[in-house]
C-alpha cells in the first residue's frame, strides 16, 4: 500500500552511518526506513556502504524491500549495519557525491552520526545549495560520547553508560574481594559523560569508584597519586574511573607523554584501542605506593559501544524515534535539520524530539556541566538523576562484611 | 526447625573463597550455607574474610542467620562476597589455622576456588591429619579458566565464556563496520577454553574471530603476522582472539619480551590488568602492514570474571549445586573431597555432581583438548557443541551486505 503525501518531493533516498558504531545506531537506520517506505514517489531507499565512501564508490544496499522482521533483527544488532567510515568530505569529494546522487535522482540524504558526522551533513547540505543540487539533508544523532549540543543526551550514550555502570558494579566488588588499586579507563576524548556514569556503581557505603576523572577537569599526576594514596589508606583499596581524554593544564593528553600516537582524518588522537594510558597510570601508582600494593588497570575499549546484549531499552527506543522523527521531518516538507532530544519531564523521565538547524549542531562539542564535577576528581550525586533513566534498571549487588554478616 | 542426621560430627563450619572471583562464586557459598544450616550440632557457619588470611586474623562473618532473601541477593552478585586472597599456606601458617579452628571447634572446612585453592585445601587436609586435628575438608570448584582436572567444566567458566562470546559478537560487527585488524586479549594463562569461546561469535559467513590463539599451541610471531595479512587481504579485516598466556616454542610468554612482570605467591606471571600484550601485538601488526591499516587491540581484563548482569543461567545453577553437593557430602559423613561436574548427556545437556579425591584434583591443570585446536591458530566447530550449553542463549545479530540487502 503506497502512502500519498501532499507536495512531497519525489526522489531517491540515501542513508549513511558514520563514525564509531553504537549498540543502537541500527535502530535509527530502521526508524528512517520504516517511516519513509511506501510513500508515493519516495525511493528507492539506499543505504550507502561505509558512509560517504559508499556514495562515490557506488556501493549501495537497497533497503525498502527488506521484510520488517529482518529489519527488527538489524535494529537489535549493535554495530553499523551499513558499514561506517570517518571520512570527512571536501568540496571535490562533494562534487563526486552530487554526481552520484544525480545519476540516481537522490533528493533525500540522512546521515546518522556524531558531531563529525553532523559537520559532514552540514558540508554536504551547504555545498549542494552552492552547486544548485536540490537535496534535503538530515542529521540523525548518535554518539556514545553524549557530546552533541542542543540535546539532553544522544542515542547510543544510554547503552554505553549501561555497559560502563555494569562493568564498575562488578569491578567494585571484585576490587573489594581482592583489594588494591584498580584503574579503569573509559572512552571519552573531550566529554566525561560516559566516565561519570561509573557513579552508578555506588550502591553501598564505601563502594567505588572512589575517584572519577573526566576530561573537563585538569589532570595533575602528583595530585592523582596523593588522592589514590589517601583512599588506599582509608579503604584499603581504591577504584578509579578515568576518561581516556584526561589532559594536563596545557591541554596535553596524559597518554601523549608515553606513546607514539596516530591521528585520524579529523585530527583526533588515537586514545582507544590501546592500553597505554591505563598501564602508564598503573605504573605511576605502583612506583608511588611501592611493590606491596596490588595495582591493576583495565581499558574498557570498544566493548563500550559494541558489546552485544547490554542495550538500554530506553536508548534503543529513542534511537528508533530520532530516525523516525528525521524521516517525518522530510515527509513534512522540511529540507534540512538535526534531531535534538529534549527532556520534558525530569521527575518522571519523558523526552521530546525536535528539529534543530544543522549549523547549530555541526561539529560542536558539548561537555559535562561543571556543576557535576567535584574537586576535579569526583562526580556529584545529581548526575545519577540525569543518567539513571537513560540506562534503565541495573543489577543490585550485595557483599558481606566482618561483624555485620 | 533443626534437622537431625545420624552420627553427624558436631562442630563449627568455616567457608572461604579463594583466588580470582567469578560471576557465580557466591552461588556456591550460598549452596553450602543453605544445605548445612539448621542441622543439629552443626554451626556456627563462619565465612572467613579474605580466605585463609581471615582465619589466622580471626576475621569471620556469621552466615547461618542471614535471611534467605539476602542470601539470594548475595548469590546473584558477582565477586567473592567473603573477600578473597591468593595466599598459599605453609606448615607454619597451617599450625595457626588449626589453633584458630580449635578455639572455635571448627570441624568442617569448605574452600571455594580453582586449582591453587584446591591445593590449599589439600595442604590443610593433610597437615590437619598429621597434626591430629579432626577436620573435614572439601574443595568446591570455581574458576573462569575451566582448568580443573576430572571435571567436564567448572563453575564460573560459563558466565565468563558468555561475556567473551557477547564481546566478540559485538566486536565482530564493529570490526565489519570500521574494517581493520582488531586483536582482543582474553584471560587464560595455561588453558585456552575462554579464548576458544570466542568461536560462538561466528554466526554468519566470514564472521570473526578469524584467528584464535590459545596457550596450548606455540605462538610464532612471524607466522601470526603472515596469517593476519592473509586474512586482511581476503576479508579486508581481521578479528583475532588471543589468550593472555600465549608463549613461544621455549614456553616463554610472548608478553615477557616487552614488559617488566611481577610474580605472585603462586609463581604466576601477571598477565592480566595490563594492556601490554595487546599493544605489543598491535604494534607488530602495524609495523608489518604499514600505516594505512587500522590496527587496534583491546584487553578484556577483569570484566570477564566480574561484569554484573551477564551471568549464564546454567552456570549460576551449577555453581549453587556444587556448593550444595559438597555440604551434602559432609552431612553424609564423608571427610574430604572435591566436587567434579560430569556431563551425562551431550545431545540434551545434563550434568551430574560427584566427589573426587582432593589429591586427584589439587594443583593440577587441565588444558584444552588438542582435537579442538586447528593449525595452531583456530578452534574446531565441535567446541561450539561443548561450550554452547554452558553459556546459554546468545544475541543473534544481523548485518547488511552490498548487493544482498
Amino acid at each position: 500500500m503506497s502512502k500519498s503525501t501532499n507536495n512531497l518531493k519525489a526522489g531517491s533516498v540515501v542513508i549513511g552511518q558514520s563514525g564509531g558504531p553504537t549498540a543502537v545506531i541500527n535502530q535509527s537506520l530502521v526508524g528512517v526506513v520504516e517511516t519513509l517506505r511506501g510513500h508515493d514517489g519516495i525511493g528507492p531507499i539506499l543505504g550507502c556502504h561505509h558512509a560517504v565512501e559508499g556514495i562515490i564508490n557506488d556501493k549501495f544496499i537497497e533497503l525498502q524491500n527488506i521484510p520488517q522482521d529482518r529489519l527488527e533483527r538489524v535494529a537489535n544488532s549493535p554495530g553499523a549495519a551499513l558499514g561506517s567510515s570517518r571520512k570527512k568530505p571536501d568540496a571535490k569529494f562533494c562534487k563526486q557525491i552530487f554526481d552520484r546522487f544525480a545519476e540516481r535522482d537522490v533528493r533525500y540524504f540522512f546521515y546518522i552520526g556524531g558531531n563529525d558526522s553532523s559537520d559532514t551533513c552540514r558540508i554536504v547540505n551547504e555545498l549542494a545549495k552552492k552547486a544548485g543540487y536540490d537535496l534535503c539533508c538530515f542529521h540523525v544523532p548518535k554518539t556514545i560520547d553524549n557530546d552533541l549540543v542542543h540535546s539532553d543526551h544522544t542515542p547510543g550514550f544510554g547503552s554505553a553508560a549501561k555497559f560502563v555502570a555494569q562493568a564498575f558494579i562488578g569491578d567494585n566488588i571484585d576490587n573489594r574481594a581482592l583489594p588494591g588499586i584498580k584503574i579503569d579507563v573509559v572512552m571519552g576524548r573531550h566529554a566525561g559523560f560516559l566516565t561519570a556514569a561509573s557513579i552508578m556503581a555506588r550502591q553501598h557505603e564505601d563502594d567505588g569508584p572512589h575517584l572519577i576523572y573526566v576530561p573537563e577537569a585538569t589532570f595533575n599526576v602528583e595530585q592523582f597519586l596523593g588522592k589514590v594514596e589517601a583512599c588506599y589508606t582509608k579503604h584499603g583499596r581504591c577504584l578509579v574511573a578515568v576518561s581516556e581524554g584526561i589532559h594536563d593544564s596545557d591541554g596535553e593528553p596524559i597518554v601523549k607523554q608515553l606513546a607514539k600516537l596516530e591521528r585520524d582524518e579529523h585530527g583526533n588522537l588515537q586514545l582507544s584501542g590501546t592500553g597505554a594510558l591505563g598501564d602508564h597510570l598503573s605504573q605511576a601508582v605502583q612506583k608511588h605506593l611501592g611493590p606491596k600494593a596490588r595495582v591493576r588497570a583495565d581499558t574498557f575499549g570498544y566493548m563500550q559501544r559494541s558489546f552485544a546484549g547490554c542495550t538500554s531499552v530506553v536508548d534503543a527506543q529513542e534511537a528508533r524515534k530520532v530516525g523516525r522523527r528525521a524521516a517525518k521531518a522530510a515527509l513534512d516538507g522540511l529540507t534540512e535539520g538535526s534531531i535534538s532530544i529534549i527532556r520534558t519531564n525530569s521527575a518522571h523521565y519523558k523526552a521530546d524530539y525536535r528539529i534543530t538547524e544543522l549549523s547549530a549542531v555541526a561539529g560542536k562539542t558539548r561537555t559535562l556541566d561543571h556543576r557535576f564535577i567535584l574537586h576535579d576528581c569526583d562526580i556529584d550525586d545529581r548526575f545519577k538523576d540525569y543518567v539513571a533513566p537513560l540506562i534503565g534498571p541495573l543489577p543490585i549487588v550485595e557483599a558481606l562484611r566482618v561483624g555485620r554478616g
